[in-house]
């Protein structure tokens, strides 16, 4: 499958920041891919350290973490394609480096996602150093922009929490009288999502056997991330009342959108859009009528699962989806990601099943 | 306190269906209350075994465990207030012949919330047996009904998700420009919520480290309950799009409730509002506005924690509730509930913080 | 790499037993196999449905469950293979019909583990129904009979606990003075080991946030699994002191084995022939140094992590071993036997690494 | 009951450190005491502060929160009894002033443990600053040394983990032909025995769903404590292999002791002499024969629950004993040290019951 690369074959791409969760979620689905090798990996936390010695689970790739603060070009030598798992602000100065030298770029973190350089200033905290690559850059979610993926030279991955709203609300973007003024989307995080840093906040016996909001009322930085999307989706301003929860799991996010469609739609209808809507991807699966989803079913999948239903006394569209913050909202879409960047079978390193239970 | 009973001088009661999770909570807390005996504990699951033999943690509680479906003024015989722990249609079979016999009886089931026959019986799929009760039973959330607690021969302990969302909303009942046509409720539930009797839905590995959804759109039991007590207190009906789920924990409702409200309140109205509305209930605290409620803060306790705020993006209310549904939602809540109908203080035998962590 | 078969030119084989806990991860692990296709999974209790609508992770898999009292060579038709994943007492009425019909068995379960049909009585309540195949049936450790696996016709897959305990305790067989005598064999293991029938041990609240033992001093079935190979091993007779747990987690079982070595062993000397004695094996990792097993680092996984230590003060060694009783413990070990079978790599299907966090 | 004091009748005491785990479950239990009013407590990373502001559970004690290094007999003012709740080496530079101002003191910290300073300063690494006092200390077990603790000045709590080891092996001191020389400690412990300072192994999706042990081999600081103990108790040296787990859940601590016996006692004699030492004890329960301990049976309470077997193959002894590590592992020992201290009813504030589920 590879399309050229090193002694193996196979194609060499880079991690940089391999030891947070996304991170490290990312290299355990590469060394299971046909058709790439991690020949870089870098760590500022643990730089000096091999991979493994950081992540016990990962034995089978003992590489010596780099420094992410050396030349980038340099440390993605040998790599064709990198990816960046950094906390907000640092992929937008390396990313133009990169470009230059000729590296292609699946960009996890924040930096590239907002459109708008203004936008990105508000809620980031700091200009942009690049802002003339945030048109180049494709938002990474392959149900929506497939088409433009696959010349991708920078893709922005998507937040956790959008992706999960966004392959919710999708369908809806056609369908008459939906109400894009009012979204409310309730949405429950395993704790993984807050990163692998320690704080009191995450600290085992604060979260466990309790489940808390935080960031609500419109203060998450996913906020915008949704709404520029959805907006660009349904060609005209959308606003959601975002609650992000801590759930006592590792891992999923749980999202409950509600919408007022006026008139309501009548029975079976939705579904039937959802199934036409999704029909052919690979990793979204409208459940069956009875069913709805857990996210134990698609722990470390790249999977989506979805369920809509009316509800009888308000009128209002309830859909749920279920994904792994790690994996459809992260590593496993970025893996996604590069498959059409590269022409590559799109579920290629990503058919295993979730862990359940 | 007591105000009579046995040798002990305090006032003897009984818990039919003691070797539920409500039910052996009640034990727990009436075990420590300064004023009362459990002489009498019922069970049909364990009859003939003593309490503290079902129950480790209630050591001091040998109780012999008598059969549920023994004659009930028998099985209550020496106690003055009857507490009942029973699936639902099994409470209403009971009652009348306890009040005959001088009783006083606070059921945590739910025959006799519903103050409307006929809603009883699409909801419950069985007609009442004494719809003559209904309208003498009381609702027993004090924060709402205290005056006719009091003299109640009857009382109704609210649902656990009725309690969570009731609470929330009530301040707002006679805020102007209030939507009570389209309330969104979601809420995230512990597992003891669905009760002791094992099942695959609540088997260990299919709930822990998951989250998921049940009943939703309006085919959840307790949705009649709810919008009930609210058309009650605000005037007109109110419809609730409600959305129950089980979390990965073993007590604890955390219920988002969302509202529209035109014009939008001006900041900081609203928590002044929950403030005044709920001065000098002992059980609830509105929360500094730096706070938000989490499960665990409440954990074994009686109280209720709440925050609320107004999302600048939609307008939309945003209200925030902690309960443990074992504590405020159920037995917390018929113990506060006995301490008013007996005119002892209402704290008695609530005193304890939560257990945290 | 598949030997023959369909039309996919992968080897049919056939799950019996599929919806329990160690099916379902013997078919998750299969569906990602290069060389094998299931073409047969049964269930009693869920005979009728599909696979996938009984696992919602496994919808990569509707396949009709057929029910597992049907003749056995008409149910395994079109398999090579067939894994048999049934509680103790079915397999061995059912292995003999399969044998002469020409099929290779991986029995799961118990029945076929213990050499002495006097000890299968004694332990399991009932007389085997084929003695005869007792001396056939090859114990499916690689580690200790890789040889002998190649070859075989029927394999008797071990227990959880015993390839936890065994895989610890093998590196010592040839080491002198060890007091094989008195062995403490303290395990913890997760959930899932209780398999999926629901319990009220296993009801969720019951398990969540607690540990406990279980079958204490002797009275655990593993018992004369873990003694018969371990004496076998060592030529002389071994006891083992063995404790069970329930651990409030899914999966995994973190073994701790304390042994009594005269004189004690120098320092270094024991990691040094751990090391020794499972170079090459790729599923066993001897930890660095300054490394302890856990459990989550081999989740979802065919691995095992090994400690070992001498206790100063006591002289006593101790050795701490860590699988997921789902994965080297159950299915990843069933597959690891297929592989070799087969002639396979024996990493064929079990390259991904463990799923952490 | 008070003794004296202020306003309330109440003898006050001081909370030094009252923001970790063991301060806050002190505070807790206090709270509910009739006969103690809360009248300081400190903090270092918290100071400025009040108590509710940092535990939200603690909503009945919003007191303002010291420095814990402002002068000790400045910061006790107004308490007869001071409790400290502080990293090993501080405690040893407060209590002296604190005696000197007549103030009593028990010390849930490890300063006052260790009876030997040479031990102290070679398991804590630091010199002991008032070996002197080390003598005076009463190690706080009241199942030991109940008729010291009544006129103790200083009391030295135990450990966590001495108290589950030290109770379930106390009643074997007499027995004759125990090999004191090699007893082996597997003790498993929810994550509050940790601590409240955030780290990576702390981190909630590291410890979450996993099994691990940490400072084995003798390297844990209360092996000496246990040692020390059990020499005491015995007339003999004792040796202990000691292995520390922690355990995905907040409090409680499995502990599993194997003990050579020979001859191995008769069945039932042990049960009976375990019995007949704890005959009285408020807090102490040997279960029933066919119980097990469980730690959910004992959160959030003062009790432990022991059971003992013997091992027919091996001849060994095993003891079970769960406690919660915040309760009588801390916390709850205190304050059953500050009712004998005073003379007040042995289990005043620590009547309720265990919180389970």
């Amino acid at each position: 499958m590879g399309s050229g690369g090193g002694p193996s074959g196979r194609t060499g791409v880079a991690v940089l920041g391999a030891t947070g969760y996304a991170g490290a979620e990312l290299v355990r689905l590469l060394l299971a891919h046909p058709g790439v090798e991690v020949v870089v990996a870098t760590s500022d936390s643990h730089a000096g350290k091999r991979l493994d010695q950081v992540f016990p689970h990962l034995s089978a790739c003992p590489l010596p973490l780099l420094p992410t603060s050396a030349p980038p070009e340099e440390v993605a030598a040998g790599a064709e394609v990198v990816f960046i798992c950094l906390p907000p602000g640092l992929a937008m100065n390396l990313v133009p480096r990169l470009l230059e030298a000729g590296k292609r770029v699946i960009d996890l973190g924040a930096d590239f996602r907002l459109r708008d350089a203004g936008q990105y200033a508000q809620w980031y905290g700091q200009p942009h150093s690049c802002p003339g690559l945030l048109e180049e850059a494709v938002y990474g979610l392959p149900e929506l922009y497939r088409a433009d993926l696959g010349r991708a030279r920078l893709v922005a991955n998507p937040g956790c929490y959008p992706t999960g709203i966004i392959l919710a609300l999708a369908p809806l973007a056609s369908w008459p009288g939906v109400d894009w003024s009012v979204v409310v989307a309730d949405c429950k995080s395993g704790v993984t999502g807050a990163g692998r840093s320690p704080s009191p906040g995450t600290h085992y016996p604060e979260v466990h056997d309790s489940l808390r909001a935080y960031n609500v009322a419109g203060s998450h930085r996913h906020v915008p991330e949704v709404e520029q999307e959805l907006g660009r989706l349904v060609g005209r301003p959308v606003r959601v009342a975002f609650t992000p929860y801590l759930a006592p799991m590792s891992r999923g996010i749980l999202s409950a959108l509600y919408v007022r469609v006026n008139p309501p739609p009548p029975p079976g209808e939705l579904d039937r859009l959802f199934r036409e809507r999704y029909a052919g991807e690979p990793f979204i699966r409208v459940l069956d009528p009875g069913e709805l989803p857990a996210t134990a079913h698609v722990r470390g999948s790249n999977r989506c699962h979805l369920a809509v239903r009316v509800d009888g006394r308000t009128g209002l569209v309830l859909v749920l989806s279920a994904i792994d913050n790690l994996g459809k909202g992260a590593a496993g879409q970025a893996v996604q990601n590069l498959n059409i960047m590269m022409g590559w079978p799109e579920q290629a390193g990503l058919e295993a099943p979730a862990l359940f239970p």
